[in-house]
């Protein structure tokens, strides 16, 4: 991932490592080890959440609650919560009945491991615990109604009007001959944005922030989730598998509804950098400039997988 | 349903319909029509809800707070919560990878009329808007911290502890050549008991129940578990899909660990009278000697499907 951070500020790198270590220290505390019955199920979902993610859900949780004053030790389960979810969706959407991946995260699938049957568990589990995480984590009774708040907005980020909705919508589109621009936003908004704004909001409602600071964050997030799947596609036109860890040009093969598909490259492009500066925008009107959220758009925008 | 209800109280039989009517009208209105976007994933997850189950988990639950004094429109929506979560983990039990059933509720599985890859989703969407039902319900800031509790007490209980555990270590035991009585009550405790419990302590929590009070509703709620385990392996055994509304004598054919084929017919019988007997005497302890709870455990323990 160094690779991919050469063009945005110096000191992104290090905080995203050093956040990384932090989210994954909190995983594993947060998930049951690979000897806790039943032990294949364990395995399979701890195979799934330590292949070595970027992290960057949970690491949009924590920099925006940090850039609204709140420690990173406040929220590091909620977002933690986040990042399984995330696997969750990950481990269901490269099953054979969806989209046959055999390579994520640079490792094998779940599927391929551990079994079909015990892979869809794996991904019920982590969407279960990390639902969960959320009822559980910030501990005492004070968080409760903003713990209730942060559940509402996930749930209804990864529901059928949500994550599922878009991946449902993606099946669909594959029939189509030619996907329509519209189409096109409608399932990367739904698949991709709604968690990334989701994660970000979760940051922001632990922080207490108000209505208006929220709406701020919800706009960053929502340029920056644009920006990551511009330029997820175009990673898939332009990068190979051994950079990716996934399959790359899977995307115009299956018939999927992609940026550059609709757009070509050039055109794709200039969306991405016009996300990506309207994404810094919105961050700077937050408390601070918007600490490192700038930085993080930009990561997005530069990222080489 | 009326024929297994012949040999329990007369009333049982009018209190179940009345119920089943309340949940599905609020199902009803927690779901999206069929035609809301995205409409096959809407229509699968509304195939597999309204198929006509039993509704006995969101029963238990509604029965619970009313024998503590709460009245039903009160717990209505946690209710149904807890019929999408069941419903969730039917659709994934019935997939080809899992148990391969065709025939639910006497209706076509989900996977069989809309595909695996909807059924897939369409299992993850209930499972999601089925617990973030618990965030949403009763809705008011004074009801947060209960929320909060009936959040954890359900995550737990259909968790890799719970019910996803009971049904990774099912796949695992059909492996073995002969499962151990020790490993069938391992497997059903978590499998079903779990959740049926949490659904009698998530009324009993939205009633604000004491901790003996929850413990005394535990307690029932064991018995009721694992009378309906038994009488479930028993209905299999002897009963044919067109009562049962699905596939009959699998459990053996599949290597299942069962009651009747670790303990024989005559002696599962005999644990099946006994847990309802311990589920009577445990219910006659709260109450008004546990209003309907009594007759509850009867009609488990005498039902025909």
């Amino acid at each position: 991932m160094a690779a991919g951070t050469e063009t945005t500020a110096p000191g992104i790198a290090s905080y995203l490592a050093k956040r990384r270590e932090q989210v994954d220290a909190a995983l594993e505390r947060l998930l049951p080890g690979p000897d806790a019955w039943p032990s294949a199920l364990h395995r399979a979902i701890r195979h799934s959440v330590f292949a070595g993610g970027k992290r960057l859900r949970p690491i949009l949780c924590l920099a925006a609650a940090e850039v609204l004053g709140t420690r990173n030790e406040d929220v590091l389960e909620p977002a933690c919560g986040l990042e399984m979810i995330h696997t969750y969706s990950l481990i269901h959407d490269d099953l054979p009945a969806l989209d046959n991946d055999d390579l994520r995260r640079g490792v094998p699938t779940c599927h391929v491991v551990f079994g079909e049957a015990t892979a869809i568990l794996a991904g019920d589990a982590l969407l279960t615990h990390g639902l969960g995480v959320f009822a559980l984590y910030p501990q005492g009774e004070r968080f409760a109604a903003s713990k209730i708040r942060v559940l509402e907005t996930v749930v209804e980020a990864i529901g059928t009007r949500g994550m599922i909705g878009g991946q449902a919508a993606d099946l669909e589109a594959e029939k189509e001959a030619a996907p329509t621009a519209e189409l096109l936003a409608l399932i990367h908004e739904n698949k991709t944005g709604k968690l990334m704004r989701a994660s970000l909001l979760s940051g922001a409602i632990l922080a207490g922030a108000d209505r208006e600071t929220l709406d701020r964050v919800d706009l960053y997030g929502r340029r920056i989730g644009l920006a990551f799947q511009i330029k997820d596609d175009l990673l898939d036109v332009e990068s190979d598998a051994a950079t990716l860890g996934k399959a790359s040009h899977k995307d115009a093969a299956a018939g999927k509804a992609t940026f550059p598909g609709i757009w070509g490259i050039e055109r794709s492009r200039q969306l991405l950098a016009e996300n990506v500066a309207a994404a810094v925008a919105a961050a700077s009107a937050l408390p601070g400039g918007g600490g490192v959220l700038p930085d993080l758009a930009r990561f997005v925008g530069a990222r080489k997988s």
